[in-house]
C-alpha cells in the first residue's frame, strides 16, 4: 500500500476532501461541546430573575414569570385528583359521610359545612364559599380567618401591623386578601430562600426560647409549613390574635393542659353546655411525634418532592398527598412496591378510622344525652365534671381527626390519643347514666335520628337553607365587588379554578 | 550483564541455593493454600456429626456434642440479663407490678402467680415452680400444660398420641418431662432441617387449608415458634386437647368469634361471674398483623441473628430480646444508632402501656362492680350484656398484654385492639352504673384496695401461704423423685441453672 503522502501527490483533490471533513469535524464537537456546558448552567441553579419580585408582591403569577417551574407545578395544586381510598369523590363532604360531627360542633360553625381540603390554589375561593364565613346577613368571622389563605397577608400585615390585622372583620379584608396561598407565603422575593411570613410561628417559639433564625434549611422545609398546619386559636374576645397553643409542648395532652390553665373555650356547645375546645389541623404537631420527623424527613420531601425537567432538578410545587406520587416520595427511602406501600398507608389509616368512628359515636351520643340532662333537671354540679370529660374527649378527637392524613402522619401517637378520648367519652356517658337514673328519666333515653347530615342538621336547629341563600347572596353581590377592586388596585386578577 | 546459566556454570552452588529456595517457596505455598481449603470447608456447613442422634432424642446436651455452637448459645438462655427499661429486674412479678391482674383473673389460676418468662433453658424449672401447677394436694392442670415446655413432649406423643397425652394430668407426666425446651422441638435429628413437632399447629393449618409442609423454609423460621407463641384453647372438658383457634382468621376480632360462636370459656369468673377468655401469648398472630412479618422478617431474623465464629456462620441460639443485641438485630435493617433504635421501640412500648393500664383500671372495676352488682340484687337478664361486654373487653386486652414484647410486634394493631377494650370496658361500667341505681345502690359503690398483689389477692380469697407451702411440698419430695425417675431412665439429666 502507498503511503498517504504519494496518495495525496498523485490525486489533489483526496487532500482537500480530508482537510474538509476534518473542518466539519470539528465544527460538530465544538456545537456538542456548547450544548453539554448550557445544559451543565442551566442545572446550576443560579437566581437569574427575568424581573426583580417587589417585597410583599402578593400575585403568584409575577412570581411565576420569572420561576415556571415552580408556578406551573403550583397551579397543579388546583387539580386535587387523589382520591383517596377513604372517600374516593373528591372533596368529601364530611358532615354527609359522619352525621356524627353535625352533632358534636353544634353551637359552632363546623356543623354547617366542613369538607375535605382541596389544594393551595383553591384557598380563596373555598374559603368565600363556605358557610362557615357565612353571607351578607351574618358574618361571624374576625380576619384571623384570612391568615393562612392568601399571599396578600404577609402584605397587609406589614401595612397595619399583625394585632390591627387580627382585630377586622373577615368581610372588613375581602378587596385586599384576593391571592391564594403562594410564592410570597414561604419564599424572600430577593434571595428566594425559605421565610416565615406568619408572626405566630415565630412568637410560639420565641416563648419557647428559641429564635426562628436558628433553625436549618431542612427544618425549614417544615417550618414554612408549619406557619398554617398546626394547632392555633384565637386569644382574646376582641384582639382575636392567632397563638398557638405550644406553650407547655406539642402533644395533645399538653395543650389540653395549656388550655384548660387559661380556661380557654373556642365555643360552648349547643346541646350539652360544655365548653368546648375546637382543634385546626395538628399536622406540624402530630408529624413530631412520628418516625418520619425523627428520622429528618421535611414535609416537603413527601408533599414537594424533587423533580427533574431537562437538566434541571427542581421542588415539585404540586403539593399534594404523597400516595399519587408514590415512585418520587416514598420509594426514594422505601424500596418496595406501589401497591405495597399504599397498602400499608391504607392499613394504618384504616385502624385509625376504626377508633376515631368510635370516639365520634361515643361523644356525639354524650352530647345528646347531656342535653336531655339538662332538660330532666340535672344541676350544674352533677354536669361541671361530665362537661370537662366532654370536652377533653373531644378535643383529643378532634387533635387527631382534624390533622390531615387520617392520622398516617403519627399513626401510633394517633392511636394512643384516640384510646384516650374514647375512656373519657363513654366515661362522660357513664356519669351521664347515673344522673339520668337519679332524675327518674328513663334510660337509656330516646336518641334522635342523626343518620344523615339533613337529619343532624334539622336536630340541631340549623336552617341551613337559609345560611346557602345568604352565602349565596353573598357571592353574587359582595365578593364580585372585591374582584373589581381587587382587579383595580393590582392591576390583575387571577381566578384560579381547576380545569 | 551475564546471562545466569554463565553464572552457574562458574558458580554451581548459586543453582542448587534457587532450587532450595524454590522448593521451600512451593511448600509454603502449598502449606498457605491447605489452609484455605480448610477453613473453607469449615465455612460450607456439612452435616457431619460426631455420633447420629436418635429418633425423638430429648437430651439437648446429646445435640449439642454435634453442635456445639448452637448448645453453647441455646445455655445462654438461662441468663435473662437484658432487663427491660419498663422493669429493670429479671423475671418481674407482674402481679405486683400490676395488681389490677389479680382481680382480673379471679378465679383463675393466673391471680396465683404470673412472672416474666425466662429463657428456654428454664422452661422445665420454671413450670414446676410456678403456683399455678399446684401443689402436693391441689393439682389442676392437665399434661397439655407441658406441650410447650420440653423436648420430651415429642417423644412422648410419639409413644401414646397426642390425644392420650393431653388427656393425662399435669403430675401424671412429671418423670417423663424433664428436658427444657430444646434442639428437638425445631430440628429433623437426621436432616437438622427445621421441623414442626407439636401437632395443633399442624392441625390448625390443615383446618384453614394449608399444607404445613408447603411453607418455605423462611417462613419455617417463624413457624417452629409459632408451635408455641400463639393463643390456644384446651379443646373439650375430659380431652383437653390442645387446639388454636384459627379457623376464622388470626385476629382478636376473628377469634373472639370463633371462641362466641363456640360458647368457650376458660373460666367463670369468680368476681363478675363473665364467662372468661385467657388469651395465651399470640405473639405469632400479632407479629403477623406488623409491619415487620410483611416485609418477610421471620422470627429468626431478630431473635436468633447469625453469628460469626472463625469462618462459621451460624444461628444463634441465644434467642433473646433484639434489643440485647441490636448490633445483629435492628441494625442488618436499620441504620441507626443503637441508642436511637431503643428508643424507638420504647416510645412505642410506653404509648401501648399507657391504654393497657387504662383497659385495666377499666376491667378491674368492672368485675368488682359486677359482684357488686349480683350481691344487690341484680338479676340475669340484667347482667348478661355486661358480662359479654367484659368479656370481650379483657380478651381483647390480654391478647395485646399477653404477647410477648409490650405490643412491639405490631403496635398499630396492638392500640387499636386496645382502644376497643377499653369502650366494652367503660360501656360495660355504665351499664353497671344503671344497674346500681335501679337497686338503690349507692353510686360510685365503694371499692376495695387493691393497690399491691397481697391486697388484691386477699381481696379475691386467695391463700397464697397455703399454696405456696403446698408448692415447696412439692418440690421437696415428688418433684425429687421425678428427677431420679428420669436420670435413671436416659442416664443423665442436666438441671438447667442460671450462672
Amino acid at each position: 500500500m502507498k503511503p498517504i503522502s504519494d496518495i495525496i501527490k498523485q490525486k489533489p483533490w483526496v487532500g482537500w476532501g480530508l482537510f474538509l471533513a476534518t473542518v466539519v469535524l470539528v465544527f460538530l464537537i465544538g456545537l456538542f461541546a456548547s450544548s453539554i456546558i448550557e445544559r451543565r448552567s442551566e442545572s446550576v441553579y443560579t437566581l437569574q430573575m427575568v424581573k426583580p419580585i417587589n417585597d410583599w408582591e402578593p400575585r403568584n403569577e409575577i412570581w411565576g414569570e420569572n420561576f415556571p417551574r415552580e408556578y406551573e407545578t403550583y397551579k397543579n395544586t388546583l387539580d386535587t385528583n387523589y382520591a383517596s381510598k377513604h372517600g374516593g369523590a373528591v372533596m368529601i363532604d364530611y358532615l354527609e359521610k359522619y352525621p356524627e360531627l353535625v352533632v358534636m360542633w353544634a353551637g359552632y360553625a363546623f356543623s354547617k359545612e366542613y369538607n375535605q381540603g382541596r389544594g393551595h390554589a383553591h384557598a380563596i375561593n373555598d374559603i368565600r364559599k363556605i358557610l362557615r364565613t357565612g353571607g351578607t346577613q351574618e358574618s361571624p368571622q374576625p380576619a384571623t380567618c384570612w391568615t393562612c389563605k392568601s399571599t396578600d397577608v404577609p402584605r397587609l400585615m406589614n401595612e397595619m401591623g399583625a394585632t390591627n390585622f387580627y382585630k377586622k372583620k373577615w368581610k372588613d379584608l375581602g378587596a385586599e386578601v384576593v391571592n391564594p396561598i403562594g410564592c410570597q407565603d414561604c419564599h424572600d422575593p430577593k434571595t428566594m430562600n425559605l421565610r416565615i411570613t406568619r408572626p405566630a410561628l415565630i412568637e410560639a417559639f420565641q416563648r419557647r426560647g428559641k429564635d426562628i433564625n436558628s433553625f436549618t434549611r431542612q427544618e425549614m422545609r417544615s417550618l414554612v409549613c408549619a406557619q398554617c398546619h398546626v394547632e392555633y386559636y384565637f386569644k382574646g374576645k376582641e384582639e382575636k390574635y392567632l397563638t398557638f397553643p405550644w406553650d407547655k409542648g406539642f402533644s395533645a395532652d399538653e395543650m389540653e393542659v395549656y388550655y384548660d390553665n387559661m380556661d380557654f373555650t373556642d365555643w360552648t356547645h349547643k346541646l350539652s353546655r360544655a365548653p368546648m375546645l375546637k382543634a385546626q389541623h395538628p399536622d406540624y404537631e402530630l408529624f413530631m411525634t412520628g418516625i418520619h420527623a425523627k428520622r429528618g424527613v421535611a414535609c416537603a420531601d413527601c408533599h414537594m418532592p424533587y423533580k427533574s425537567e431537562g437538566g434541571v432538578k427542581f421542588t415539585d410545587h404540586h403539593i399534594q398527598s404523597p400516595l399519587a406520587n408514590v415512585a418520587n416520595t416514598c420509594q426514594v427511602c422505601h424500596r418496595q412496591e406501589t401497591q405495597t406501600l399504599m397498602q400499608d398507608v391504607y392499613e394504618r389509616q384504616d385502624r385509625i378510622e376504626e377508633l376515631r368512628r368510635i370516639a365520634e359515636k361515643t361523644i356525639a351520643a354524650a352530647h345528646i344525652e347531656a342535653k336531655t340532662a339538662w332538660d330532666t333537671g340535672a344541676t350544674e354540679d352533677e354536669m361541671k365534671p361530665i362537661l370537662k370529660l366532654i370536652r377533653h374527649a373531644q378535643w383529643r378527637w378532634d387533635w387527631v381527626a382534624a390533622a390531615n392524613g387520617m392520622g398516617f402522619h403519627a399513626p401510633v401517637e394517633a392511636l394512643r390519643v384516640l384510646g384516650t378520648s374514647i375512656q373519657k367519652g363513654e366515661e362522660a356517658r357513664r356519669m351521664l347514666a347515673v344522673v339520668f337514673i337519679k332524675h327518674n328519666v328513663k334510660y337509656p333515653i330516646q336518641m334522635p335520628d342523626i343518620s344523615t347530615k339533613k337529619k343532624a342538621q334539622e336536630y340541631i336547629g340549623l336552617e341551613i337553607d337559609k345560611l346557602r341563600k345568604d352565602k349565596d347572596e353573598l357571592l353574587k353581590t359582595v365578593v364580585v365587588k372585591w374582584d373589581e377592586e381587587a382587579k383595580e388596585r393590582q392591576g390583575t386578577l387571577i381566578d384560579y379554578k381547576a380545569k
